[in-house]
């Protein structure tokens, strides 16, 4: 049985953690940024010393390929995403680019060579912490994404992602060269962290993801007129943000009721001009809403649509649009049968789990087979700078990922050329 | 007669105009930065120029003085600020420091020796965009702020108001030498844009302020726990924006049924760490109150205060904190007598009226007799990039200004030694 090295996955870890604009306030990464680049030199280097053929697409996803001894043949993919909320934890991403590396590793180090080609891979812009919306570069991979997508969608400085992309080095217009194909990728496997507590209360090792919630994100953008705080009348005022606290104030009822308990939040919300004594003539808000239930999204979606309908203001202008849309995908059974029958190999306590999160998985399942393992997170937070899970945990994770990997590439030993 | 010079008055706004942090998008021009660096540079040249003897005050204040014929005399200032709020205008501060100038700039051209020394003036952050609370640099020549308050006051980057003025070469620990009182201070007089629209609708060139409105502002800070927008169940929530939408919705409603027509403004709100996916742990907002009763402000604080308290949630935490508290302010009925007599002397159309804007004047009315005179405010709007003065207006409103300064001065022409 082949262990993996906790103390060289720990290492990894905290490597990647170092990579923040925001040090001792958690992991800040987003993605085109300084943090971005030398986050990925790091991959990039420890890919090579793996001995994996590095590349880099042309909107910044890295791979690193371990060539199978079949020509031609269709590559399974192992990783995750490498940036960052503002002030996230370590692990959300990190954990699964890890697991990739030290797949890697232990092919090295066990001289296993596979039949179908190995490719571990590193995505940007999975939390859409930098242009919104999310999971953009297994999108592009996806060939869901436009160059025209690319210019529109832009940073709270403006800069829209194909220039943040072109000043690293990338090329938007080549977005299409990005491509992967049920034709060129046999399977995805992820590891990701809960980001819940269900694991951790019930003492389980490993979580098996059934499917993905599905997910929408919208942005809502107020505008009014701005004006001095003490020389406009309350009743000649256009206030953006009073207009937008009289829909923010109904959207938490907007899920109650709902039979799937559905989950709604409003986590980015920007006020212009932003100053004390200012009337703000812009608000503009995001609302997130995941259910396992894609009729519930679409009703939640309706009745916010009505709310912002029916909120007539003198001089306040509402508008709605949609950043994502993703409806509740299914992992591949069969992959989740390896996945348990690894889990029981190993002697690790697993549970089949729903992820109310969305992953770089629900977008690779679009087109090829895709597996998604949790581990455990410890007291079920994530997405702040005390996101913790337990190096021996994740080690447990990664070898039910390496068994699974194995199988999926059909890897051998080198010298004595028989299956394992 | 003397004219003021329409043509220099526009070049000095038009100039001032040019260094702003968001050039096609308005003033902005925050304290201490580079744009005030910039500006402050334009000013003490412009001083140089009409012989003034130029200084800066420990904290960053700029004062140009014309000696008076008197020994130890008190001074005669007369002068604004030129900060400005994000995305403002041109003439929010500006009018009243480029009044300062053409003043000087008209004793210069006439020869005339002031009895009393003439200061002219220009100000930091009046509209407190960078640290909060406003009228920081008046309070500080009237001795309202300790060198404590200045390590205390932080900017949205962190970085206090004691460092953002080292960082300019100025020294907040000496902060006691920017003090001037009652002895060394004979008379302030300000223009200022109105901001909004009564004199542009009575077709009246000239207001003489009577009484600035009591004003207050407030910071109230919202903590709650961040978490995963897709994981965290809504019951198991403490976010912090529904929390402050929950006070947010109640405060329009607090001013409504005073007779007194009091305004609110909620104008600053930041939300923490302000991801799409992320449960919101703190929200940050500003709440500004005016009324020329200083009852009703009190009793519109007691209101807000009993709201917070009342707003008890699971896992949140409220706090308020007073930025700014200032009384309703008479100016000067001496000061004022002056400005009509002028006003009718050029047979400008004036009125007597109330500033609902907070402004440098009503810190300076606690220790001298002070002056406040509006000029139109195109629209009646202001803190926007469209706000508009018209320039022959504000030449109007600089006579005013210039004739009233002569008689506080006691200026006379120098060769005939006659007054004038």
């Amino acid at each position: 049985m082949f262990k993996a090295n906790k103390h060289r996955i720990q290492t990894h870890i905290e490597s990647l953690a170092r990579f923040t604009a925001t040090p001792g306030h958690g992991t800040t990464r987003l993605s085109y940024s300084k943090e971005d680049a030398a986050a990925r030199h790091y991959i990039k280097q420890e890919m090579n010393k793996l001995g994996l053929a590095v590349r880099e697409d042309a909107v910044g996803n890295i791979y690193g390929r371990l060539d199978g001894a079949l020509k031609n043949a269709p590559a399974v993919i192992i990783g995750s995403h490498f940036d960052s909320v503002p002030n996230g934890g370590s692990f959300d991403g990190p954990a699964g680019v890890v697991t990739g590396l030290e797949v890697a590793a232990l092919f090295q180090e066990y001289g296993l060579e596979p039949q179908y080609p190995l490719e571990v891979i590193a995505m940007i812009e999975e939390e859409g912490s930098r242009f919104g919306g999310g999971v953009l570069g297994s999108r592009m991979i996806a060939g869901q994404i436009s160059p025209a997508d690319l210019t529109e969608m832009k940073d709270s400085a403006g800069l829209s992602a194909a220039e943040a992309m072109e000043k690293l080095g990338f090329n938007a217009a080549d977005i299409g060269s990005a491509l992967r194909t049920g034709n060129d990728v046999k399977a995805f496997l992820e590891l990701h962290i809960e980001q819940g507590p269900l694991l951790e209360e019930a003492a389980q090792d490993v979580g098996i993801v059934q499917m993905i919630v599905g997910m929408t994100e919208i942005r809502i953008t107020v505008k009014g007129k701005s004006g001095h705080a003490g020389t406009t009348p309350m009743e000649g005022r256009a206030d953006a943000l009073a207009a937008a606290v009289s829909i923010l104030k109904e959207l938490p009822g907007m899920v109650l009721g709902e039979a799937d308990r559905p989950v709604l939040t409003v986590g980015k919300l920007d006020v212009l001009p932003n100053g004390a004594n200012v009337i703000p003539n812009q608000v503009v808000f995001t609302v997130d809403i995941r259910s396992a239930n894609s009729g519930t999204i679409q009703r939640i979606l309706r009745k916010i649509g009505q709310l912002v309908t029916d909120a007539e203001m003198p001089g306040i202008a509402f508008s709605t649009e949609e950043l994502l849309y993703a409806d509740p995908v299914e992992m591949s059974a069969d992959i989740q049968s390896l996945l348990i029958e690894n889990c029981e190999k190993l002697s690790l306590r697993y549970r089949k789990m729903v992820s109310g999160a969305g992953h770089d998985a629900m977008i690779f399942a679009g087109f090829t087979d895709t597996g998604l393992i949790f581990v455990p997170s410890k007291d079920g937070i994530s997405h702040t700078p005390e996101e913790w899970t337990d190096y021996a945990q994740l080690q447990k994770g990664i070898e039910v990922a390496f068994e699974t990997i194995v199988q999926l590439t059909e890897a051998k030993k080198k010298s004595s050329n028989t299956e394992m």
